[in-house]
C-alpha cells in the first residue's frame, strides 16, 4: 500500500471545495506523480449540509476545528476560512502541534506573517501560500526557488482581478467607473461592497506578500501609500489612451539605494509594456531581477479550481519534504538589510498625468505652467481638448520626472484659481 | 561547521562560470536561505587556462571529466559543455554512480531525454535543466511543480531569443530579414551560423522539453513540423501588422481530442493577444492548462547570469532534497495517455494569412478565389495593393479556418497560373 499523508481541511468553501474535487479528481495523476496518496482525512466547516460540487464522505465532517488540530495522524493543515480570527489561532495552534500549514489567507499574512512565519520556522514547519497571490500562477514558487539566488530592485503587479476587469471594460467599452462596477457585480467579479478591492487594500495585503518574498521584510499596511481606483474617470482613461498610456491599478515595491518605495495607486503605463496588455480579470506581476532579468508573471488572478491548483501544488510540496522522512523546511526568506527605510510618498519622484479643466480665458496656461515652473516641475506635452459645453475646457498635461511633493503643493496652488473648475487630476506614470 | 553539498562542474565556459560567480558572490545569501553550503568542489575543462570572470583556486581545476564522475565526495554534477557526446556519457556515469545532475543542454534532452530520464528515474537520482527553456524564467519548476495537479491542452511559446530579436527588429524598424540578422550578430544575439536558431531547430528542441513537462511524452525532432524565419520577407511584416498582427516564430503543442499538434514555424499572433508584444532577445511561454487556466511566463531567454541563475536554483532544489537525508527525486513526469497520436501537418487546421504577386490585369482575383473554392478555403479579407513596379500587384488576403492540406493544393494550383508573379507565400494564424 502507498504510504499515505494526512491532511485536515479547515474551511470548506469555494477554494476548499475545489481542492477537495482536485485531490479526488486527480488522485492517480498525483500518486503517481509524486509517489504517495493525499488523503484528506476531515473537514471543518460551520456549514457542513450545503452541497459542494464534489461529494465526501459525511464522516469527514466536523464543526470544531480542534478536531483537525489536535488530530496527531493529521500532518498538514488547509486554512480557508479567511479572516483574521481565528484562522490566525488555528495556524498557530497546527503550528505548535508539529503540523505544517498551507493557506490562501493573504489579509492574515499580511497582518500577521511576522509573527506566524517566526514560529513556523522556530517549529521547524512551514506555511505554503501560493494561492494568496495571483491565484493559479507560481509566483510565490518563482519568488522563493527559481529566483533563489537573485536580489530584486522592483516590483509591478497587477494583483487585483475587479480592479483590473473595471479599468479594462473603462477603457475598452467607453464606461464610465459605475457602469463598469456594476458591470463587474453582475458578473461576480465584484463583491457587493467592493470596498477592498477597489481601494487597494487588497492589492496592498498583496504587495506585502510580494515584498517579504524578494526583501525578507514585513512592510505595515498602514506605511503603504494606497489610491484606489473609484475616483478614475473614464475621461482619463480615454485621454490617457490618446497619450499611448493604459491606466492600470498597479502594486509597487522599487528599490533605490537604501531605500525602499511601496505604493499602490491608478498608473499610465505605456501601451509598449506588457502590463498595459492585462486586461479583464487577469493578474500579473512584472519583477525587476539582477541575474535572471525582467520577468513577468501572468494568469486568471481568481476562480475556485484556478486557488485550488495552488493549494494542491502547496500540499504536493510539502508531501515530498516529508516522503524523504520529515518536512522539508521551506527555504528560508533572508531580510535585505541593504533597505534603510521606506521612502516618504511625498519623496518619491515619477512622471504625472494631469488633468486640468479650465475656464476658456486667454492667459490660464500661461498662469499654470508658470505656476509648475516655480515648483520646478516641467512639461513634457500640453494638450488643450476642444471646448465642452459651459465654456471650460480640459488641459491635459505631461510632466517630466517631479517630486510629488512638489508637484502636490503646485497642483493645490492650481487648483485655488479661479480660472480651474474642477479639482485638479493627476495619475502617476510609472515608465516600468 | 554547516553541512555542505559537493557539486563538480564539468564544462566552465559562459554559464559554467556564471553559475561559480553566483555561487561565490551569493555564498551567504544562499547558504542562509538553504541552510547549508554549496561547494564547487572540482571544475572539468579543456580549457583551465583562459581567464574567466570569476577567480577560482586552480586546485579545482581537471582537464578530465572522470575525476569528477568518479569522486565519491561529489553529490551533485553540473554538465554546461553542451552537444550530444561526451555530454551524454558524463550524464549516465554520473546517474550510475549515485548521483543528480543539473544541465542546460536541450538539445541533449531533446534527443536522448528519454533514455537520460529513464536511467534517473531506475537509480532514484534527478536531473534538473530549468536553463535549458528561457534561461532564467523559472518554466520548467512551474510546469512540473507549480501546476502540478493541471491537464494541459495547449503550449505556445516564443523560445528563441536570436528569431524573436530578428523578426520584431525587421518590425520595429523596416529590416529586411538579411540586414536584421546581420544587426543580430552584430549585437552577438545570433552566432555566426545561426541556422539552429533561425531555422527552428532551437525552439524544436525546446517544444520537446515542454511536451515531456506538459504531456509526459517525448516527440522526436523527425515528428515536428519545423518552418524556420529566413524566407519571412519585410513585406510580410508589414502587411501582417496592417492586418492588426504581429508575426513571431511560434513553438507549438496543441492537443485536440485524442491528437497532439506539433509544430514550430512563422506564425501571425493577434497584436491584442500578450505574445504579440514580446520583442527584441525576450522569450515567452503561454500554456493553456484546465484548472490554473491561461498563464503566460515571459523573461530574458539567454544570458549568461540568466541561465546560471536556473542553474544555481537547480542545484538549491537538488541540496533541500539531500538535506532531509537522502534526495527527493524529482517528482515523477506522468505520461497523458489519452493522447494516441500526433496529427499530420497536412490535417491542422488554420486560418492564414496569404501575399500573392500579380500581373495587373482584369480577372486575376475571380481565378484565385475559384480555385480557393473548390478547395473549400473561404475569405475572410481581401486586400488588393497598390500597383508596384513593373505592373505588379501584391494582394494579401486572410482565409477563414481551412485545412493545412486543402491550402497547399490551392497554392500549388494557383502558383502555376501565368498571372502570378512569384511563389505564393502563406503564414499560418494562430488565434491563441
Amino acid at each position: 500500500m502507498m504510504h499515505k499523508i494526512n491532511v485536515g481541511l479547515i474551511g470548506f468553501g469555494n477554494v476548499g471545495s475545489g481542492a477537495v474535487k482536485i485531490l479526488s479528481d486527480r488522485k492517480s495523476l498525483l500518486s503517481s506523480k509524486i509517489g504517495l496518496d493525499i488523503n484528506i482525512k476531515k473537514i471543518c466547516d460551520k456549514d457542513v449540509l450545503s452541497k459542494r460540487n464534489v461529494s465526501v464522505d459525511k464522516g469527514l465532517f466536523t464543526r470544531d476545528a480542534k478536531d483537525i488540530i489536535n488530530d496527531p495522524q493529521i500532518d498538514i493543515i488547509v486554512e480557508l476560512i479567511g479572516g483574521i480570527h481565528p484562522a490566525k489561532e488555528f495556524i498557530m495552534e497546527a503550528l505548535k502541534k508539529g503540523k505544517s500549514v498551507v493557506t490562501a489567507n493573504k489579509a492574515l499574512l499580511a497582518q500577521e506573517g511576522r509573527e506566524l512565519f517566526a514560529l513556523a520556522r522556530d517549529r521547524g514547519k512551514s506555511i505554503y501560500f501560493e494561492a494568496s497571490v495571483g491565484a493559479g500562477i507560481p509566483i510565490i514558487k518563482a519568488l522563493r526557488e527559481g529566483l533563489v539566488a537573485n536580489k530584486f530592485s522592483g516590483i509591478f503587479g497587477i494583483v487585483n482581478g475587479t480592479s483590473n476587469f473595471i479599468l479594462s471594460n473603462m477603457s475598452e467599452n467607453d464606461l464610465s467607473f459605475s457602469v463598469a462596477l456594476n458591470e463587474a457585480k453582475a458578473k461576480g467579479f465584484a463583491e457587493k461592497d467592493p470596498t477592498l478591492d477597489i481601494e487597494g487594500i487588497d492589492s496592498a495585503h498583496k504587495l506585502i506578500l510580494l515584498i517579504y518574498l524578494c526583501f525578507g521584510k514585513f512592510v505595515a499596511l498602514e506605511d503603504i501609500f494606497i489610491e484606489g481606483i473609484s475616483h478614475v474617470s473614464l475621461a482619463d482613461v480615454k485621454y490617457a489612451a490618446d497619450l499611448g498610456f493604459e491606466i492600470k491599478l498597479l502594486a509597487i515595491a522599487k528599490k533605490e539605494f537604501d531605500e525602499l518605495e511601496v505604493r499602490v495607486h491608478p498608473t499610465l503605463i505605456p501601451k509598449s509594456h506588457l502590463l498595459s496588455s492585462v486586461s479583464g480579470v487577469f493578474n500579473a506581476i512584472y519583477v525587476s531581477s539582477d541575474l535572471a532579468g525582467n520577468l513577468l508573471f501572468y494568469g486568471p488572478g481568481a476562480g475556485q479550481l484556478s486557488a485550488a491548483s495552488a493549494v494542491v501544488s502547496d500540499l504536493v510540496d510539502l508531501t515530498q519534504g516529508l516522503k524523504a522522512g520529515m518536512f522539508r523546511p521551506t527555504l528560508h526568506i533572508v531580510e535585505d538589510r541593504s533597505i534603510k527605510k521606506l521612502r516618504r510618498i511625498g519623496e518619491i519622484k515619477s512622471r504625472h498625468y494631469i488633468r486640468l479643466v479650465t475656464a476658456d480665458k486667454p492667459g490660464v496656461l500661461a498662469k499654470i505652467s508658470g505656476v509648475l515652473a516655480k515648483f520646478g516641475i516641467s512639461i513634457a506635452s500640453v494638450n488643450q481638448k476642444e471646448k465642452q459645453k459651459a465654456k471650460v475646457v480640459p488641459i491635459v498635461m505631461v510632466t517630466h520626472e517631479a517630486r510629488e511633493k512638489d508637484l502636490r503643493s503646485a497642483l493645490e496652488m492650481i487648483g485655488r484659481f479661479d480660472v480651474i473648475k474642477e479639482k485638479p487630476v493627476a495619475i502617476r506614470i510609472e515608465d516600468v
